[in-house]
This record gives structure tokens, C-alpha cells and sequence, in this order.
């Protein structure tokens, strides 16, 4: 593999995270992708390069640069927490979309810290709680690039079904019981939770569940307090529902949730910026870790970012990326009405906002990398995220391996339909070319209830 | 401490490495500095506000942001690993520092990866290394974020001692001779040296020490590679001396080294961008963590970095910076000659480059942030950075307390004489109150042998 290297050489000795840290495997679908440049892809979760903000970010590092002393700002160092400016410009903006003030579930700037991207919020607060052999609860499917985050930290991620409701919080309560009287408890860190638009199911999660999630929380927080870390990346990429207040909404006294948003979805994500509401002890302890990371993100990035809060074009731009995506789902959805196989056993969801949208297919129907359908849409030029990243295994190590992730946020509106072609008529192929009996895969991932 | 928590909440239940994690000691220094506007402060390793290329990135913002297609990468999603084209870029800029191309040491753009600082290279490569137990080689005294780092990951650093060519590397032999007898060599994973002009005390490692230590590393890799972490994040601050090879262009095969370079003292640190140079094999490790941190650095800053490179713009800001430091070193030198008690018990080191001075004193004056000097030094308007916080105990947990570093970064020209009379005179008062019989401290540091 690393063929310029003599063979006198004796190998690295990595660490046991090392050793834990697998490759993601999003890099080899990007491999494929690289290879056809044909090919219509529905894999990467990237956003849209025709809407991105060029005109508002030349207009705003004019502003910020010609303007000396906030120049001198962008450009130093700054602190590990982040520009006090744009924590508190971060609390306004929070508290316009919760419609509430957020001294309500007692946050104020202090309670902010501003990251790189939400992903290394994510790293941080399970690096500061999770020891090998800990447990992390989280939907079934999840987001793949932080389950693998927590198995390289050597966490267990135990799930729970989701239904059209979001994560089944009936589920976690039980979960809790059960790890309760095998004395467990003590090793439960947190509940991840994707609770709008969810990575890769598009589902939300309905407003009586977020506040009985805290409830759970609180009840079986005994010796140790369990968190609920809420992941919100997509919140505002909301397109024919009402904002729904957050999990960390219901957190009155800031003590069992974690609230993380991002600059990347709704705005650029070459900020690579995201900012985190906290409770105050764990703040510490992050701020400690993210010290020994990189003490502070990027402050032209961070003045940036405030800048587009302060004039409006933040918000103006969320607008314009609500359209643009609204209706790049609907010819999605389109499409796939118009060209799946009419069957009860394939079925997808019908997101209100984010990028994605989860397609269930018969249990006889493998989407796995390795599998043939995957290879029939390569031949035929369209790519999609298997299912199989996205699901823990469950006790007897089994997978669903009949459902795939469909995300349209980089591909063009013209692509939309015929990609959709290219993949209903490979998964009618394999329908005609395989057997119709219920395979182990899908009782999993009808328990699992991704909903049509 | 968090007066908001109602007492009946539980406490978080962290991580072992959080708990290992403690808060940087300069954070309790940025404090002091705050209380007091008039304070000058050698302590906060800033950079110069005054000489941040503002224009240069107005310009080249506008450059990148008015061009659609560039405008397009530098906001969208970029990879872990970081901008090809910066990439090639940084293989061509260390290589009209080194003076070879960089085959010649088998190094291509593969093998470069761009960080959130060379901050976060350090915690990277640290992180996919090191396991609780194993032990880092480090100069005493050495950067004290980095070896906080070090500590959280549960390393034992050991030291060997520092004089005017830096790093003792007959000593770096011996203690991996005293390891090998002991049996620990297995635990032995890297040697941590900042190469040029030296945070914390401005000593360069010799010509003839960077190749010996790439032969030490080498026959003392047994079954498992020992690796040179290279820090040169002050290399191309150099104000009076050629520059000289990289202990990284002494491995011919990329197997040994790790170099790690930076925008931030030579440009901005507002950037917040790093590049490294490391093995293939380690790379393969250091991508995979950095997936889990962040999945990539900004791309609007890697793209401003690009352009510098490519525009010339950096090479003519380095020298700015030149030109600016190097009197301003001059200005701290000539201020230590004149106003500092004239004692052998008293004296500095004089960098080449970089950003700091290492200043000595008779062993009976505790220098450390709650000593009567630091108080002093605060009552006059004055702050520095204890030594203590860069030295490792040594076996009898003994920390040398009679040194303390000055930066001459962020301070005005104009300040650098009042600050360092001011200094002193604390100091002068500090020698007529205390005793002169050498104490313990004197022994450890006259062993690290800073020069004079």
C-alpha cells in the first residue's frame, strides 16, 4: 500500500483510537464519483454551488477588511470560545427561531462557543464524555460520519427505531430501563439526536417528543447527568412546515442539552463555522479540549459570519436556499412517483426541509456497496449513499441492507428526473431478477419504521 | 463555581482524558492583562497588529470572490485532507526554503495536509499515537500548549536539556539508551522539537544536530517507528541567519519526520491555517481523525492562502515582518542590556528570529505567576509568562523558577523600553530583598543551560 517505503522500515505503533478509526466510508463513494464524470450523484452531502453566497461574502470582506481596527481583528488570533460579538449575535438569532428569549432556558453568550463547522462540536463533547466501552444512544438509522466518530472513541451506540415522528423516544425510555437493571446506567453519556430533518432519513422529530426526551433525561440522570446532544444542521432549511421549538427549548436551567447549529447548511460552508449552546460545566471542559485542538477558529471566518447576522443577508440567503431546495424536492419526489415500481415495499420519506430523502426497497433488494444493485447504478450513471452506514448493528450483528440515501442538495434540478430514472429502472432489474421472500433485513428495518 | 445549577442536578460524569485535561495557564494571564489597559504585556504570543496584510487579503478576497467558479470552491464543502492546489503550492514554497526539491526528501503534495493551525497537526499526530503511558521526548523547557496536549492524552513527557544549538541530541541518545535498558522503548513514539527559534526560548537546533537526530530516531527504531515531530512554525521569521535546512530534509524516505509549518506567525493568524508535512502511513491515520474533528478547514481561507503564495504577495508580507520584528527584537535586547542588573546570575538569550527571549535569573527569584516578581511585575504594568509553565519536572518532581519568557509580538516598539525597565526594576528590587545561595531551581536550569 505504501509502496515508496523500504522494508527495512518498521511499522508506526498508532494508538488504540488510531487503531479504532476506520476510513469514512463516504471517501470510497467519492472515488467513484471522481472516476465517471458523467455520473449523476445523490451520494455527497454537499450544498448547492449555484446558491452560494459569493456576492454577500465579497460585499462583507470589503466592509470588514477596508475597515482597519476590524481588520486587525480578522486577521489576529482570536479565543477559543469565539468572537463575543457573534455569540451574542448567535443567542439573538437563536432566539428568533425559538420565538422565545433564551434567558427562558437560561442561555446568554457565555453559553456559546463558536466551532469549526458543528462536526468539531460534535467531536468535542463526546471526546469530553465518552471513555471506551461507554454508551451513546442514537436513532437507527443515524448519522454516519459521528457514529463512526464515537466508535473510534470507543463508544457503544445503541439505538432505537424511527418512526414518521423522528427518533422513537418510547424506544430510548425502555432502552433506559433495560441498561438500568443491568446496571449500565453508569455508562450512558448522551442521546444523539438529528431533530430536524434528519441525516439520512429526513425525519423530524414532533414536538411532544422533545420535551418528553428531556424529561427521560432528567429521570434517569441518578448519579451522573445524561445529556441529549441535539444536532439542528438542518433546522432552517425548512420549506412547508412551522419552525419547531428545540429540544434545548424545554431545557429550562441549561443542564441536559446541547444545542448544535451550523453556518454550512443555511449560508457557506467554506466558513466551515458552527456555533454550540451548553451547559456551563461542560463548556468548561470543552473549552479545555478545544484549547489543546487549535485554541479558536478562524476569526475572518467568524467576522464574517457575524457580519451576514448583523445586515440581514444571512437571513435574506436563507430565503433564496429555501426556494432553490423546496423545489429541487419536489422533483425529487416527483421523479420518484413518477418512476419507482408501484409496490408496498418500496416507499420513501417526504422531508418538510434539510437534503435527504430515505428510500426503502424489498427486503430482497441488496443496496450495499458491494452489492448488485449499486454496481447496475454505476454502469448506469447514478450514485447513492447505501443504507448499511447508517445502521448499527443490531444484537445478532445484522444490517438492513435494503434501503439508500438520496440527498439533493449538489445535484442540478436538471439532473433530478433522469438520475431518478437511471435508479428506479436498476432497482425494477432487480426486482425482476430477484426472489420476493421477506430476507433478515427486513423485519430490522421495518422495526426500524422509516416511513413512506 | 456554576452558580446557575440548582443543586439537585448530578454531576457530568466525564471522560478520563477530560479530567486529565486542565485549563492552559495563559488563559489566567489573558485575565490579568485585561484588568489593567495600562499593563504592557511580553506574555500573549500575538502577533503584531500593526503589520496584518489587510490590504493584501482585501485584494485578494475580491479576487477569489468576484471569479464564479473560484468564488464556488472556496464557500462549498472542500476535503480533509485540504485544497490540492495550496497543497502543491506549500510543496513549492518548502522548497525554495530548503533550497531541494522536495523529492529529493520523497515529498509530494500527497503528502501535505492543511490543519486548523499546526495547532491542530500537533493534537493529530499526537492523538494518533499516543495511548495513556507512552512517552514523548521534548527540550526542557518546551511550548506549554503542546505539552498540555501531551499531558490530556495521558503521555509522559520527558526532557532532555536546551542550550545555544538547541535541543541536546547527544542526550536525546542517551535517555533512548537508558529507555532501551529499562525496556520502555515500546512506548517511546516521538521526539517533539521546535526547531527554530524556540517557543519558549528562542534557541535554534544546529545544522549538525537536525541529521543526528534523524539517525538517532532511526537506530532506535526497533519494531516500531520512532518519529521527529518538527515544529517550525517560526521558521521564516528569521531577522539576521541563513535559513537552515529542515531535520525533515534529512529523511530521505518521508518515513521519520513530520514537519509542520503555518500562516499564522508569517502572514495571519486570523487564517487559522497550517500545513504538515508527514509520512504516507501516518497521513493514512492523521486523515481519518481529522475526518472525525472537522472533514476539512476552511476553504475560503485555504483559497486566501493560495493566492498569497501564488500572487507573491506572502513572500513580500514575510519580509514586512522582517524588517518589523527584527528591530523590535533589537529594541528588547538593547532594553535588556541597559536597564537589567548587571549579574552572570542574570541573563537572556538573543534569538535570530522568532518572537521570544529567554530570560534568566539568580536562582533566588521565583518568578511563577504567584511568586513576588509576577506581583510586582503586575503592581508596575508589566506581565510575562512564568517559566515554570514550560518546564517538565524532573524525577523529584522539581521545576526550575527562575526563568520567565518575554515576547516581543504583539507589544509596540515604544513599550518595549518603559515595559522592560519596569521589569527591572522589579527585578533589581526582587535581588535586594531575597537571599543569593543558589537554591535547587539552579541547578536544573544551569542543566538546561539557556544561554546568555
Amino acid at each position: 500500500m505504501f509502496g515508496n517505503r523500504p522494508p527495512a522500515s518498521p511499522p508506526l505503533a498508532l494508538s488504540a483510537k488510531a487503531r479504532r478509526t476506520q476510513e469514512a466510508p463516504i471517501s470510497a463513494l467519492i472515488g467513484a464519483a471522481v472516476a465517471n464524470p458523467d455520473l449523476i450523484s445523490f451520494a455527497a452531502g454537499l450544498v448547492d454551488p449555484t446558491v452560494l453566497p459569493a456576492e454577500q461574502c465579497l460585499a462583507i470582506t470589503q466592509r470588514i477588511l477596508a475597515d482597519r481596527p476590524r481588520a486587525q481583528t480578522a486577521l489576529q488570533y482570536g479565543t477559543t470560545q469565539g468572537l463575543k460579538a457573534l455569540r451574542q449575535q448567535v443567542v439573538s438569532h437563536v432566539e428568533q427561531l425559538e420565538g422565545r428569549p433564551a434567558s427562558s432556558y437560561s442561555i446568554s453568550a457565555d453559553d456559546v462557543i463558536v466551532t469549526t463547522g458543528s462536526q468539531q462540536t460534535l467531536y468535542l463533547v463526546a471526546d469530553s464524555l465518552v471513555d471506551p466501552g461507554d454508551i451513546v444512544i442514537a436513532g437507527n438509522p443515524s448519522y454516519f460520519v459521528f457514529t463512526g466518530t464515537l466508535q473510534s472513541l470507543g463508544a457503544q451506540v445503541l439505538t432505537v427505531p424511527m418512526d414518521g415522528d423522528g427518533m422513537e423516544v418510547d424506544a430510548v425510555e425502555r432502552l433506559l430501563e433495560r441498561l438500568e437493571e443491568r446496571g449500565s446506567l453508569p455508562r450512558v453519556k448522551f442521546i444523539y439526536c438529528t431533530s430536524y430533518f434528519d441525516n439520512p432519513t429526513g425525519l423530524t422529530l414532533s414536538l411532544g417528543r422533545r420535551q418528553r426526551l428531556v424529561e427521560i433525561v432528567k429521570r434517569f440522570s441518578r448519579a451522573h447527568r445524561i445529556l441529549v446532544l441535539e444536532d439542528a444542521a438542518y433546522r432552517e432549511l425548512r420549506y412547508d412546515s412551522p419552525d419547531l421549538a428545540s429540544i434545548k427549548s424545554f431545557d429550562a436551567t441549561n443542564q441536559y442539552t446541547i444545542l448544535t447549529q451550523t453556518f454550512s447548511k443555511p449560508f457557506a460552508p467554506g466558513l466551515k463555522l458552527g456555533y454550540t449552546l451548553m451547559p456551563p460545566d461542560l463548556m468548561h471542559c470543552v473549552l479545555h479540549q478545544k484549547g489543546n485542538h487549535d485554541f479558536g477558529t478562524s476569526n475572518l471566518c467568524q467576522e464574517i459570519a457575524l457580519e451576514t447576522m448583523r445586515d440581514g443577508s444571512y437571513c435574506k440567503h436563507v430565503e433564496v436556499l429555501r426556494v432553490r431546495y423546496r423545489s429541487k424536492r419536489d422533483a425529487l419526489l416527483a421523479a420518484l412517483r413518477r418512476h419507482m415500481p408501484p409496490s408496498p415495499q418500496v416507499r420513501w420519506t417526504e422531508p418538510r426541509g434539510g437534503l435527504y430523502v430515505w428510500l426503502t426497497l424489498p427486503p430482497s433488494i441488496d443496496t450495499s456497496r458491494q452489492g448488485p444493485l449499486f454496481k447496475q447504478c454505476l454502469d448506469r450513471g447514478v450514485l447513492y449513499v447505501p443504507g448499511e452506514y447508517c445502521f448499527q448493528p443490531d444484537e445478532s450483528g445484522h444490517i438492513p441492507r435494503n434501503c439508500l440515501r438520496l440527498c439533493f442538495g449538489q445535484v442540478t434540478t436538471e439532473q433530478i428526473q433522469p438520475g431518478i430514472q437511471r435508479l428506479a429502472e436498476a432497482v425494477k432489474q432487480q426486482m425482476d431478477t430477484t426472489a420476493s421472500p421477506a430476507s433478515p433485513g427486513c423485519r430490522a428495518q421495518r422495526e426500524s419504521g422509516a416511513v413512506a
